[in-house]
C-alpha cells in the first residue's frame, strides 16, 4: 500500500467489460460513497478512461474532498496486467491491448495510479476488510464463468515476476484432460469453473433425461450452475455425482494452493460461492485429510467471500 | 536477509540426513571455507545442533573471526519447518519432530539464527549467487528422489504461512494417478521426480525386454536416472519414449509454476539436472508455446542449477 502524506481517503476503481465502478474508501476500509457508469468497451480506451476520470472527479466534489485529501487510485482491471508499469497487456472483453492505465488517468489527477489483475484486488479487499480480515496469508478462487486467482503472502498481493502471474485457474488439474479456454488441457479452470460445472451437468442431464437434473434444466429453460444443486438438495443421484465430482476437482485444486501457500484461509468468490454450506462444508471435509503432511501441517478453513463485487474496489483502492 | 551491525560474513549450514555443512559466506556470496561431518540422526537431536555448533566454532576460529564479525546463522533442514519459529516440524530422514533447532542453536553463540527448508535455501543461493543470478524472480525445482520447491520472489524467499508450504512436489500433474509418498494420487514427484523416472523406466525396459535401455540396466546391475538418456542418446525408442514423457510430466510442471510466478528463471537442481543440453533443450522448447497468454507473455528460461550442494549452504546463510 502506498501512500501520499497523511491522506485517509483512497479512490479504487473496478473496470469491467459491462460497467465502470469507482468508490471512495477510507481509512476504515469502508466505502464512503461508489458510483457507476457503463464500460462500451467498443470505444476507444481513451474515452473509457476519460470515463473513469470522471466518476473519481464527480465523487470526489460530492464529498467535498480534493486530490490531495486522497492517497491515490487504485484500478483493478480484467485480463493481463503488467503491474510494474501500469499497463493492461491484453483484455479480451475490454478489446484492450497494451493500454497504459496508469500513466493516462494519472494524467487527470496530481495521484499515483497503481494498477492490478481484478481476482488479485478482489483478494486483498477480501484480506483487508471482508471474509479474510485478520488473515495474513489467503488464497482466493472466484469461480465464474472462468477462474481467477489472488494470493496475499504476510499482507503482501503477490502478482508474479510480470504479467500473466498468479493464473491459479491455469494449473493443472488433469493432465491431457478437458481442453481449456488458455489453449491447454487439463487446468482447473477446465474442471472447477461455473462454465465446466454446466459443461458436466449438460452431459449428465443428457445421459439421464429421467432424472431431476433433466427436468430442472428443462423447466429453466437451460442449465446453470444452481440447477445440481438444486436437484442435488432434492434428492437426484445424477446431480449428486455432478456435485460430488466437483467438489473433487475444486477440493484438489483447493490442496494445491495449501501445498504452495499454507494460507490461514481459502476464500470461495464468484456466483458458485453463494451456493453455501452444500459447497463450503464437504469443501472442508476434503481437504482436511488431503494436504502435505496432514495432520502435522495446519490445514485451513475453506470460506466464501463476503464483499461480493466490492471486494475489487476495496482491494484496488489499497494497492 | 537479517543483518547485525555492519558485519561483513554470514554462516551456512547444510544439514542432511547423512551429513552437515557448514561454511562462512563474505560479502560477495563466496564461501571462504567450510567443514562438514556425519549426521548420524539416531543420536538425539541435540548431539547433532552441538556438532553443529563445533562446526561453526571451528570456522570461526580458522578464519580468526568471532561471532561479533558474523551477521548471523542460516540453517537449511529437510522436512517440514516452522520458519517462523525456527522449528524442525517434522523431518523424516532426521528422525526428528519438533526440534527447536534455532533457539537450541542459538544458545550456542550470540547471533540470530534462522531456519528454512533445505530446497528453499538453494533457490536462494542459487538466485544471489549461482544460475539465476541478476534474477528477482526464480522458481527452482529439485529433481532428487523426491521433488523439492523453491520459489524467489522480487528477490524474497517465498516460505508460505505456516509449515509445510511451497511443497511444488505436491501439486497435481494427473489427478488421481500414480501413488506419491504424501498419500495423495497424481502429484508432480510421482511422475518427475528420479524415482518417478527410474520406475517409468523400469516399465519400459520390462515392456521391451530386447531394447537397449534393458540392455544398459542389466549392465549397471539396476535401472537409474542415467540410464534412459545414455539409451536414448544411442538411439533406443523405449528410451527416447521414457525420457519424452518425462519432458512431457516436467514440462507441464514448469508451465504451472510460470502461470503462477511469472519468474525470469525457472532452475533445475538435483542429479537429472546433470543431464544438461538432452533434458535442458526440449524443456525450453516445451513450455514456449504454453504458457499462459503464449506470445503475450515472458516465458522464461530454463536452467540447470550451478552452485549443486553449496546452493543451499549460501543461501541459508543469507536467510
Amino acid at each position: 500500500m502506498t501512500s501520499s502524506g497523511n491522506a485517509t481517503y483512497r479512490i479504487g476503481v473496478d473496470l469491467g467489460g459491462t460497467g465502470i465502478k469507482a468508490g471512495i474508501v477510507n481509512g476504515d476500509y469502508q466505502i464512503l460513497r461508489k458510483a457507476g457508469c457503463k464500460t462500451d468497451p467498443s470505444r476507444p480506451a481513451g474515452q473509457v478512461i476519460r470515463d473513469m476520470a470522471e466518476l473519481i472527479g464527480g465523487l470526489l466534489a460530492e464529498q467535498s474532498l480534493t486530490p490531495a485529501d486522497c492517497g491515490g487510485i487504485g484500478v483493478g482491471s480484467p485480463g493481463m496486467i503488467d503491474h510494474h508499469g501500469g499497463v493492461v497487456v491484453f483484455a479480451a472483453n475490454l478489446y484492450w491491448e497494451n493500454v497504459r492505465l496508469a500513466e493516462e488517468l494519472g494524467s487527470y489527477f496530481d495521484l499515483p495510479v497503481r494498477l492490478a489483475n481484478d481476482a488479485n484486488c478482489a483478494v486483498y479487499g477480501e484480506t483487508v476488510a471482508g471474509a479474510a480480515k485478520g488473515c495474513r496469508d489467503v488464497v482466493m478462487l472466484t469461480l465464474g464463468t472462468g477462474i481467477g486467482g489472488g494470493v496475499v503472502c504476510d499482507m503482501k498481493l503477490q502478482e508474479g515476476g510480470s504479467a500473466g502471474g498468479m493464473e491459479l485457474g491455469h494449473t493443472l488439474l488433469v493432465m491431457d484432460g478437458e481442453p481449456c479456454t488458455c489453449g491447454r488441457r487439463g487446468c482447473v479452470e477446465a474442471y472447477a469453473s461455473a462454465t465446466a460445472l454446466i459443461r458436466d451437468a449438460t452431459r449428465a442431464a443428457r445421459a439421464h433425461p429421467e432424472s431431476l437434473l433433466a427436468e430442472l434444466c428443462r423447466e429453466n429453460g437451460e442449465m446453470n450452475g444452481i440447477v445440481p444443486f438444486a436437484a442435488m438438495k432434492r434428492g437426484c443421484p445424477a446431480a449428486k455425482e455432478v456435485v460430488d465430482n466437483y467438489i473433487h476437482y475444486l477440493g484438489e485444486a483447493i490442496v494445491d494452493c495449501v501445498n504452495i501457500w499454507r494460507p490461514q484461509v481459502v476464500l470461495l468468490g464468484g456466483g458458485l460461492s453463494h451456493e453455501g454450506d452444500p459447497l463450503i462444508v464437504p469443501l472442508n471435509e476434503y481437504i482436511r485429510t488431503r494436504c502435505f503432511a496432514e495432520e502435522r501441517g495446519a490445514v485451513p478453513e475453506v470460506r466464501a467471500a463476503l464483499l461480493g463485487n466490492d471486494a475489487g474496489l476495496v482491494g484496488a483502492a489499497l494497492l
